[in-house]
């Protein structure tokens, strides 16, 4: 193998112990720095047996040739300017949903990264999940049949933000999800959103958005900080199968239901007749896959390595960043607007 | 006991034969007659050790001084001009939801019988159920404390049907239930609702309902008649404490969670600092409570048999089918504008 | 279709009103009796619409020729005699499990029956199920592979009976569906039993069976009246499949695993390394095949009018009776030998 | 804080890297050594970033005065020596299950470690779980009631091992729970054990355990590496309540079921009448108490420090590691027995 690729994580918050574990655990990068503004935060993270450096000094280790990637985790209204100024030294930028707090912004830094010929990669870490890496499959490769609707929960006793709602907070996982297995040629069109503030916290911490596709099926997500219980589910139809991802089971996080529901020709049908069946049912078996044990978070830094070594855009790229954004800002809209859809921006 | 009450089941169809079951069952009532245009339908729902009588003359059944209630169980377009012919003759009633397909039509009946000084009464089945009895104590006695947010999912493989939509198939039951435990003094203020046609089949088959409540919690209903899995699940979120509700795992149908998030005094907050907290949470035990195993129909049957003998208004009288009604108007309303929010009528 | 086949259920106690849902929806059957030497109890069971005649008198209804059939389920103690007195009149007999409380008292019904030439026929509903007919393909069919173990858990909060202890009472089940599953070849060899009695009730309530059977294989069966969760769950090992058998998941009541497990050659592998593997792993899917939805006492009734049609042994016949109660007895014995191992006799 | 307590971690194998990891986390403990035959694997557990000394010889590490206490994590075969070596040297000592291959081996390792007035604690990882010190307080509160039976089921596809049977791998999880959750004045008396070797390894693969109580009651271990599902439950059953423990239900880990069941006086029952109740039925609410969210390994770790430094026994001491290995022997015994009931030793 050639010489690692050298890489800063800057934040030693609640996300970056995890980018340095990983980036260490990475074949291909070297871990030569924890940034953060908190040194003895950071030098905490890392723990009293640890080789890699310190620093608090942003400017400094950007400067440091040593380093050629920086692997973003601080508050969200620092990305923009972090990642831009990354760039701007010429850096590879790994940075944490959200890209931006607005499109435009988003925007301009995923100018600036291919302006500057360097990668820019979205820490999407579920869209590296065997199970969605398996969701894709099943949807691109047409094996669930025409999408019919897509229902995701994710719900739990979660930390409420000063800085973000629950729908920035959550669901861009469930949309960068959505993003990354939606079929070529389904695309998003409006964003109907409606939520609550339970608390008074001046956040709302309860919120359904309901998410018309192209094709007409409808997508639609729960994201809500005070459930007690934690519920993790999404549930794809197709018109010839439908899969439930359950990802708190992990005995059995997908399953694949081999069944299908088909119109009836109505002219064969006769009237005044109660709950006369107007489609047929065919009721197969269920496969749950045997999925690969292996971590989200590693597989997307060696996605991180892979895209900066093999010189082309990560699976979640600049781009799809974008696209989340332009879902989470109709989003806000549809919500300021009590539910009304709002038309999602096409990049 | 004094004399029991002579009843007559109309309909021998889907429900018909559940209800001819329990109102054999209940002490208090005798069924006279079942009856079905297709007598030889009911004559095959009776089977042929039964002393119980077939008609297919509705005429004949309700001139027939021996029956003094019917129960409906026709097709939900014919539920009206039943009712009111009942009521006409003078017999108490008991009807299959929806009560009609209108309000103004339901009102007319709910009208007519308090004229004739004759019960009518909702077959809200969920509302007899031990949980839903449990889940309006929890609400109205305090120990949830103030109602945040109410979540209820009901899908399943259903049978799409001719005469009506997913919302006014399954969503009565939903909202049948809401009206039944919701406390004093919080009502539904709008709807917004969006559902899709997969199947093409001219009817929504999925829907997402999002209710906004007078004290501005938003109750949620996803229905679904197309999801392989079913799932039947309502979490009721508490200032208190939070309630799920798995009507699919008997063993342990509600979960009382004894946790709670509040607001911290935000002037007690700095700035700048991610993530921070600005609610504490209570974690205590959660608590399944011994529910009485007893068949939700059978209760029901016996509230009629109450409310006759008592003379007075049953759980599920005329205008709790009204305020659903309610409910469904402004669904199909808001569905028909794309999810705009629409007022709820007051009754 | 020709007459139907005249029964009398005897004994209108727990089980009974079952038997005579069941042989009313029967095809082929007409029934004639319900018999109890309580007749009130008798009508009670019937209800008021019924048309089915009660007795109290046994030899009476057992004198009757349009009774070709009865159905015992009266208490354990009573199965032989009443099954001797039927089948003395002539009568095709179906019993409630166990045949009897010996296996010599057991054989003679069965010897008594085949000298008569009428069908005896032992309720194992189990037997009857979708899910153990499906087994019994698995493994008689070679899926599974060479069967390497089954382990079957039956408890719950049971009624402990005065006239049995728990392995008489719910092991039946278990033995019975061992019975009908085990592959051509393979048959127990020995058991051995232990059990308790925490209440001093003068019967073992908790006890554990482990079944030696011909290859080797252990079959274990645990059985409990005192724990307050109901687990009622197989497990079948084999070379090349597992299957779990969960009967309270109607979602998912067989699960199949493509996995199985290989002995290494010990010659290739070294020494001195801790946890060395010396098994192979094939971790492939898990199907959970579609059921059909029938229930299990329609299907053994249905086999029984079958059996009597066609002049031909019931899939859960005398022999299969015996059989249990071998092991049974065996269990008794080990019990009482505070576990040993107990040779089981063959019939 | 005082001079933090030097340690090596002996053995860089399947377990080793996790005492590595929480020994650097535990304050009051300082990893000066990783030691392994196989430095290169040692030095691959450690990583490239970390400070720790990597070792081949246990001798010089045994020699290095900043070494005061280790922890071994070496096959089974060798912790007797390296333990004798180690408390030799005057190191305290935590040694991975089992303590030794046999009870008399054990004792010899027990004694050396009083004479040399220093710690020896089993690494009984299980027994420092929030739920284990739940079950204890229950039983040894007193809120159980008095124990009426316990069954421990632990089964998964799992490492076929070179050295040990399932007994000597799995049950010393389950017989170390059962040590360290007995009430005061209750002991094994004697051990039952089957086992089978369906893949003809030469060493059991699946068995079952029944352990009778000097009390009466019996507690039941069922260990099984070939079972492609992964069950790891335990009920303890008391006469008051009855406790489950689902180690793999991390939302609900405990469900204590305030049910109990009463003998009835049995001169007040009749005679002659089927399925009469004997017993008493109490059905109250389930409780799932909040339990911490803490790592056991970490917890037992703090506990190995303390005991270091108060100078007393640690909770899984020595001798707790001893009367493991008395159920284990006598186990062993009985298998070789055919399961004939074999006497615990009692220390």
């Amino acid at each position: 193998m050639s010489t690692p690729i050298g890489i800063a994580v800057i934040g030693a918050g609640y996300w970056g112990p995890n980018l340095v574990r990983n980036a260490q655990a990475t074949p291909g990068l070297r871990l030569e720095y924890l940034c953060d503004l908190n040194e003895a935060r950071a030098r905490e993270v890392l723990g009293q047996y640890s080789t890699v450096q310190v620093s608090g000094d942003l400017d400094a280790v950007l400067a440091d040739p040593r380093v050629q990637a920086v692997a973003i985790a601080t508050p969200a209204a620092t990305h923009v300017d972090i990642a831009l100024a990354a760039i701007a030294a010429g850096k590879h930028v790994l940075v944490e949903k959200p890209l931006a707090a607005t499109w435009a912004d988003g925007a301009k830094v995923v100018q600036a990264a291919e302006d500057a010929g360097v990668v820019l990669m979205l820490d999407h870490t579920y869209c590296y999940t065997p199970a969605v890496s398996h969701l894709r499959e099943l949807l691109r490769g047409g094996e669930l049949g025409t999408l019919q609707y897509l229902d995701s929960v994710r719900i739990n006793l979660g930390l409420v933000q000063s800085d973000v709602d629950v729908i920035w907070d959550l669901a861009p996982h469930d949309l960068s999800i959505l993003d990354s297995v939606l079929p070529e040629g389904i695309h998003p069109v409006s964003v109907a959103a409606r939520g609550s503030d339970p608390l008074d916290v001046g956040q709302v911490c309860v919120a359904h958005l309901s998410i018309e596709l192209s094709n007409g099926a409808i997508a639609h997500v729960h994201v809500n900080w005070l459930s007690p219980t934690k519920i993790r589910t999404t549930i794809i139809g197709g018109s010839q199968r439908t899969v439930v991802w359950d990802d708190l089971n992990p005995a059995q996080r997908l399953a694949v239901y081999d069944r299908s529901v088909e119109a009836n020709d109505p002219s064969t049908l006769g009237v005044d007749v109660r709950n006369q069946t107007r489609i047929s049912y065919r009721i197969g078996d269920m496969v749950a896959p045997a999925l690969p044990e292996r971590e989200a978070l590693r597989s997307m830094m060696a996605e991180f390595a892979a895209a900066i070594t093999e010189g082309r855009p990560a699976l979640t790229d600049g781009r799809s960043g974008l696209r989340v954004l332009a879902l989470l800002e109709a989003a806000s809209e549809s919500l300021r607007g009590n539910g009304v859809a709002v038309p999602v921006a096409r990049d």
